[in-house]
């Protein structure tokens, strides 16, 4: 557990290793004495690189309570680009309006599911997630209205006495305004990683690395991590 | 898959391999021409024997269509002492109101989770679970209140043309009525397995065997499964 500067109890962070959980810890931070880290591997693409990232951000803060997880079945049911290899990574200049084939079906009610389970267990208060609805990628799992209903099972679910709050402080930021909170709270973004397909340097041309250039463009800032040097 | 009687297209089974998931597929059977089977191993003490049971009864239904997923970090959060070796599971007759030890924090979230995720897959429209309500260990998570908030979940965090009804057709009934139906429907009981901590001959003692057992002396059977001789 690290020691966090804000006055809440103990919190759970579910920590990917991307820029939004980076972030999202950091906010954690501000609000919450210790905080212990969550990790869920399911077969994506880039989950040993997603992990180094893991690792390395809860190192630099000092965290010590991490809580690895793997749940392979859920790449093991494919219908996701992210899991199945048959499956292209598109570029995000494919542009649709549709929900993209990167989409894992219901995968932040696993996530949830576990970081309560383990907020339960340990006492914690809340469970912190870096979902982002607006300036995302349409994912039905990261509306409001899906933590909402989230809430009340968790309410429903756990014990009488336990109360956990589900906290997305994320949710209605731009990508823009991630990047700009991340540096004022000194996030260590040069740890995070975001490519949905590369692991040694970022591929700049997936959904994902599109939304987190336009953040630090939005930002004026310079992406700390590396990049291919044909992309972007 | 195997093929039900039922007119409904594809249902997923949350199949544990005790009495109640035993019978709850029998259910569904009757409602669904096809059914896929889903085991969730999370480190509780009879996990080997629980998986054996779940296999037993697909293969008695001809069911091919098998997910099995392993969640380790479910039991290595502790907290209950299905998964914990420190703790002892109980008698039941220790007797008390309070939520019993051997809770799993939240346990029901993570099963439903990965059924709805492989519904939303393979196109199944429903989703069931064997959880009892009344006549139960009041278990926060075998609750109405609990399903009906996690149905809002699974309409809120799917794809917009994603419909999956969790469906709990045993949650108000007797362990006497559902032994009772499960003989109705021959659904094979001889192959499921309840019991908490033994994986040879039942211990007839944990809560987990002293409702079965009370199941069948009120449907007047009697339990096919081996007992220990100096249980019951």
């Amino acid at each position: 557990m690290s020691k966090g500067r804000g006055s809440g109890a103990l919190a759970v962070v579910c920590l990917s290793g991307g820029l939004d959980s980076c972030v999202t810890l950091a906010e954690a931070l501000t609000r919450h004495r210790e905080v212990a880290a969550l990790h869920l591997s399911y077969g994506q693409r880039t989950e040993e690189r997603e992990r180094r990232a893991f690792e390395e951000i809860c190192d630099h803060y000092g965290i010590t309570r991490r809580l690895r997880a793997t749940q392979p079945a859920l790449g093991a049911i494919g219908g996701s680009a992210l899991t199945d290899p048959s499956l292209e990574v598109p570029d995000a200049s494919a542009g649709s309006s549709a929900i993209p084939v990167t989409y894992v079906p219901f995968r932040n009610a696993q996530i949830l599911a576990l970081g309560c389970a383990w907020a339960e267990a340990i006492g914690a208060e809340a469970v912190y997630l870096g979902a982002v609805e607006e300036d995302s990628s349409g994912y039905p799992d990261c509306r409001e209205d899906f933590f909402s209903a989230f809430q009340r099972v968790v309410d429903e679910g756990t014990r009488p006495e336990t109360r956990i709050e589900i906290r997305t402080p994320l949710l209605h930021r731009t990508k823009g305004e991630i990047v700009r909170r991340g540096l004022e709270l000194a996030a260590p973004l040069h740890l995070s990683w975001s490519c949905y397909s590369e692991s040694e340097e970022a591929c700049g041309v997936c959904e994902s690395c599109r939304l987190r250039l336009k953040g630090f463009a939005e930002a004026g800032a310079v992406d700390p991590i590396p990049y291919r040097k044909s992309s972007g």
